[in-house]
Order: structure tokens, then C-alpha cells, then sequence
């Protein structure tokens, strides 16, 4: 990076972590270029630096890392080996491949969290019928199966209840050549996530931890701060900053934990990591001094980092999820109207069912007003209620 | 505007309003189109929709509004004619030449004003040399004169001491072709601005009354909330929100403000209008639940306005102005560094000594380290401090 010019941070993907972090970067005064695989992306929309290209696709990466001082990422989906090769060659690539691999490739994820005395459910590799049979009489029914590599909000996650599904299971999966891997099936009380910005020394500063409300394996409401015990909060940021340095991110990694009843208390178990800004953390960006998508610019910047605390006692935030085809735009008037207010984030995609499009912040004073008012914009947005 | 569509808001000009206004319309998910300039305008480099064009051709004007659902301003010297006429011809232009006059030509504002009761300095026009006389018998030595059209920033403002220095400045501006006009000269205790954002059906909101540090005419320091008792805010926001009724503004108004020593108290007199987003306002990026850049978008798409309160007990902004020409990149992290942390705004500007680059804003809870931090982080941007 030569020193007086404007740095120029590419981001591989072009989706809504991209579009905020662009709306991030206009006050920094950085440049920013995404690698979009369409031109109507959410954030090729709102860019005018855009290469279209694939990030599964060796020579784009490379084609694109060179008009670029720093290399981030909108989502894990990407080549790793090509990133690796671009770091080797002297690209700067934040967060870089060793970094990622703890996000893409679940089993390396819990073997290696093991390895360091991690709290992580029980798990094993499927490699055979008999696998599944066994880590059952272990661990009881139900078991979870996820696919190793890929797969969020839900997908590449199944339940099974017993021998008979798994049976079903497993000869439906045998030899579509997915790796699968065998988990625990953990009673989950409640999610919380933490998200911490981190620099390439080490420096680090992290957020509020945060409720997350899921149904179905997808996120709908985001609560800040997480209404747990002081105790529960500070081991569940002591977990996210002790992740941040033995996966050596940079940038926003982002742990979602789940807290299940112990025999001695409340306990806390690590479920994912996300190395880059993520939905957990969407509400800094109404809600906290200085947002997710800012810090993590800062960081892959080898910037200081910006202060975390909250503007407002409650910060709620609510996704999105399409439930028609239906046009947002005639619902956000109604949206504004909301009493107290709140601040809608579109993301400039086609409404789908099911899609996340956008997602709407409140801050308050008192935690029920609050959620409810986030709640209800969501609902006023996606046109379940007027 | 077609219901269903994303609304595309045009901007004459791309300066760094039209740039922060960008900011404020990624979440709001809706279509930004500028009309520059130069390709390196600040707005132009963070905006994909860019036509470059001249803002008092009125070709260029009307084929840039032919692409867009509404059309608002980054600035006033627009050829009002031509709005106008884009107007009648069924545009949407908001604020509209009607109260772009009053921004525009001081002259006509000063004499409506007037004319409405509100409490403005005593003028005239300045038509010939006994004018000058006249005035001065009538007010006293000095006396201000202004140019009735254009002049911002101390520009377009001559303070005359005596009758000699009124000969040497009436001989040297005669037959310039430009309008003048005399205005008592008023010694200001403080000043204040009230910025208010107004739907085309007069709904408003009112931002906290702040107090605009001024050095030869320049505004170096904006401190919300201005440190005035209840009352004098209070009347400061009644006269913001009675001018932004008079003048029919759509989007921000900001009203600035004198306050005068009188025989029975601090009275208010006002000093300029500007009918756009305005430097006293920048403060609410930062500050603020909702932005006068997002305001102002809400307000001219005629979209419920967002609540104005302060996130923080103090909000200090500090404006960059360029003591060189030095590149600001190597000292942004030395900025971020500042303990208690900072808001950078870099407007992609090249430096030159004067030229607003950019803006600084602190949060916190003491008035006086808010400012000391704000201000000391704008010494380091700009080079006077490490």
C-alpha cells in the first residue's frame, strides 16, 4: 500500500456484507471494487468500481487482487487455494485462507476448537452406516449431520430422530460425494452471538454479545445487549476474542454460541464462526459508535480500531425474509411511520420467499417496546401487517 | 414516481453533500443519480450513476431530469429558470425555485423575511454612492455589504470601517455588474443554526439547535446541543420551523442564526438560509437517530421523517480545512487513534489550504473533552497536530 494514495480495498462478492461495507468506506475516504457475479448484485448496485467475475474462478481472483491493496470478503464461498496463492505472490488478503478454512470446512473447525479445549458438541466424521449407529449409542438420538463444507441458515443441516431416518438418510446421501459430519444434538436455551473486530497484530475490540432469535436455522431478530447474566456474557466474549486469536482473523469473526442447561449452571458451546461481518452484527450499525462494517474496513486496513458501546439502551434488529414477490417500496412510507421510528437497510434484491432482503433496526429505552417495534416494521416491510 | 419502482433521486451537483447523501440512501434502498461536474467529484467517486453536466445549462438539467423521479441539490447555484421550467413541465423538483430563491438571492430573502415580521438586520440595496452615506447616518460605521446573488463561506462579504474605506470599495466594485446591498452591521454574541426537515405537505422535524463556531466567516466548530438556555433554543427553533413554513421548503432547511446582546436580553437575529442538507448539520451522521441526509432524502420522496434526537449527551463536529496540499491518508490512522475515538468524514477531495476536505465528529459525555477531542483529531487530520 503506498502511503498517500486512497487504499483501495476489493471485495470478493458482491451481496449486502458488501453494500454495507461500501456505505461504511464513503465516510473513510476508501476506495472500494467488488468482484460481483452479476451486475444487479446488492452491492454492484451501489458501486461505481465493478468487475464481474467468479469467486470460484482462480484467474479472476488474481485479476482482481491486483487492482486491489487489500482483498476482503462478502462470504466464504470462495477458492482457497486461489486466495493462498494470491497471498504467497505478495496480495494482501484479509481475512486470508488459513483463516477461512475455519469457516468453510466445519470438521477442521471442531476438530481444531477440540484441539484447543474449545467447548464444542460431540462430533465425528460420517464415513459409513456403522459411524452413525455408534456415535448414536454414544451420544443418544436425536443426532445432527451437517455438511462439512458450505452450508447456512440452515442448510446442509439435518435432524435425525432415530436408526430408521438415519437408515432413509444415509442411503439417499451415500455417494453424492458431499463429506458429511455427525453432531451432537445439543438442548438449546438460547443463541447468543459476539462479534469481534480484530488487526493483524492482534489488536481487537469487541461488540455488545448479542441474543440471536432463530427459527428454522435462520436468524429473525438480533437482541443487544443479550439479556444474560453479566457472567454468561463476559465467558461468551472471552470465547470470541479467545477465537479471534487462535484462528488469527482479521477483520469481523463472528462466533455464535448456544447456551444449554448444565448440571452446574448455564453453559456455553460454540455452534459456528463467520470470518466477516455478520447478521448478528448488523445492528451496530444504527446501534453502536462505530458499526461491524466500519471496524472490519479499519481492520483488514491495519487501522485502530472505533469504540463498540451501544447509542441506546436496547438495539433490536429484524431481518427481512421475503414472503412474496411483491415490491418492497410501497411499504417502506408505512415502515418510516412506525411511532418511535426505526431504520430500514434494503438491500436492493428481488423479493423472493424466504430471501433475506433487508433488515430494520430500533433503539429504545425499554427492551419489550423496542422488539416489538423492530418486529413490526419487519412485518409492516415484507407485508404481514399494514 | 411509479409506485412499485425504486425511486431515483437526482442530484444537481456532487459535492459532499450529494456524497453524504449517497451514505444515506444505501439503506433506504433507493436509486442515486448525480449530475457532475468533473468525473472526480467528491459524490461522483461513490456514486454509479453519474452524468456530467453543468448545474445553469438548462439542457443539462433537463435531460438529467428526465432520468430521475425527483430532483434535489447539493447546492443553490442552479439556474432557477430552468427548474422552473422542469417544474411546470411536470417535474418534481424539490426544494423548488420558489424557495431556492431565498437561499439565492440575499436580497429578496432579507425583504420577504422582513415583510413576514421575522427579525432580520436593517438593509438596502446598494444603488449608488449616497446609499452607502445615507445607510451609515441611519446605522453607524461599519457597515456590511454583501452581494445580493452567490457568496458563501465570508465570500461575497465586505465589512467597511469608515466613508473612506466605502469610497474605495463603492469606486472599485461600480460597473462590476454586480448587485450589492448594505446591511447593518450586528455584534454577534454567538451563533447558532436550527436545521429542519420539511415533507412537501409541511410535516416537520427539528434537529437540537447547535452553535456554530465561526473564524472569517468560516465554520470551524458545530456544538450540538448549542450551549443557550431552554428558551433561546426554543426560540431558535420556532423561527427554523416559521422560516421552513415561509419559504414552502421540501427536504432541510437550515436557518442560521446571530445572537445579539439587546436592551432586555439575548435577542435573535437571522443571519443566512440554506434550503439543503447544510455544514451545520453534518454533526447528525454521527449524532443523531436519523441524519439530515437521510431526512432530506425522506422528505423530498414525501416519506415519513425520522426522529431527530441526539445518541449521545454531546456531539462535536470539527471541519477539515486543508493547510496544505498533503495527502490526509497517512494521517487517517494516527486520527482513529485519538482516545475515546473519532468519526472521520473524508470527502475524496484533493487538499488545498482552505478547502473544506472533510469533517471530524466526537460523541460523549462531557462538553468540554467532546470538543477537545473533536478539535484535536481535526489538527491531526490536517497536519497542524500528531
Amino acid at each position: 500500500m503506498t502511503s498517500d494514495a486512497v487504499p483501495v480495498v476489493g471485495i470478493v462478492g458482491a451481496g449486502q456484507l458488501a453494500r454495507m461495507m461500501i456505505q461504511a468506506a464513503i465516510p473513510l475516504g476508501i476506495g472500494v471494487r467488488v468482484l460481483a457475479e452479476h451486475a444487479d448484485d446488492s452491492a454492484a448496485l451501489v458501486c461505481p468500481n465493478v468487475d464481474i467475475g467468479f469467486p470460484n474462478n482462480a484467474r479472476h481472483l488474481r485479476e482482481f487482487a491486483a487492482k486491489c491493496d487489500v482483498v476482503t470478503l462478502d462470504h466464504e464461498l470462495v477458492y482457497l487455494d486461489a486466495l493462498a496463492e494470491i497471498e504467497a505472490a505478495g496480495g494482501v488478503v484479509r481475512p486470508n485462507a488459513g483463516t477461512l478454512r475455519y469457516a468453510k470446512d466445519k470438521f477442521y473447525q471442531r476438530t481444531e476448537f477440540k484441539r484447543a479445549g474449545l467447548p464444542v458438541p460431540a462430533f465425528a466424521e460420517l464415513l459409513n452406516f456403522p459411524a452413525i449407529e455408534e456415535f448414536a449409542a454414544q451420544h443418544g438420538w436425536p443426532i445432527v449431520v451437517k455438511s462439512q463444507q458450505g452450508g447456512y441458515d440452515g442448510r446442509g443441516v439435518w435432524i435425525l430422530d432415530d436408526a430408521e431416518e438415519a437408515r432413509d438418510f444415509f442411503d439417499a446421501t451415500a455417494g453424492t460425494g458431499v463429506d458429511l459430519m455427525l453432531e451432537q444434538y445439543v438442548r438449546i436455551e438460547r443463541e447468543l452471538a459476539v462479534l469481534v473486530a480484530r488487526r493483524p497484530g492482534g489488536e481487537t475490540v469487541t461488540y455488545p454479545v448479542v441474543e440471536t432469535v432463530q427459527r428454522d436455522g435462520i436468524c429473525h431478530e438480533v437482541i443487544a445487549p443479550a439479556p444474560v447474566s453479566t457472567e454468561i456474557a463476559e465467558r461468551a466474549r472471552a470465547l470470541g476474542e479467545q477465537i479471534a486469536g487462535l484462528t488469527g482473523a482479521v477483520g469481523i469473526i463472528a462466533t455464535e454460541l448456544f447456551v444449554v442447561a448444565g448440571a452446574d449452571g448455564d453453559e456455553l458451546w460454540i455452534n459456528e464462526v463467520a470470518t466477516r461481518p455478520h447478521n448478528s452484527g448488523h445492528f451496530s450499525i444504527d446501534g453502536c459508535q462505530t458499526s461491524q462494517f466500519a471496524n472490519h474496513l479499519r481492520a483488514v486496513l491495519d487501522w485502530p480500531l472505533g469504540p463498540t458501546d451501544l447509542v441506546a439502551p436496547f438495539v433490536v434488529m429484524a431481518n427481512l425474509l421475503g414472503e412474496d414477490r411483491e415490491s418492497l417500496v410501497p411499504r417502506i412510507p408505512r415502515a418510516l411511520d412506525v411511532p418511535g421510528g426505526v431504520h430500514p437497510h434494503l438491500y436492493g434484491k428481488e423479493v423472493r420467499p424466504g430471501r433475506k432482503i433487508g433488515h430494520v433496526t430500533a433503539l429504545g429505552d425499554d427492551a419489550e417496546e423496542t422488539r416489538a417495534r423492530a418486529v413490526h416494521a419487519a412485518a409492516v416491510l415484507t407485508g404481514r401487517a399494514t
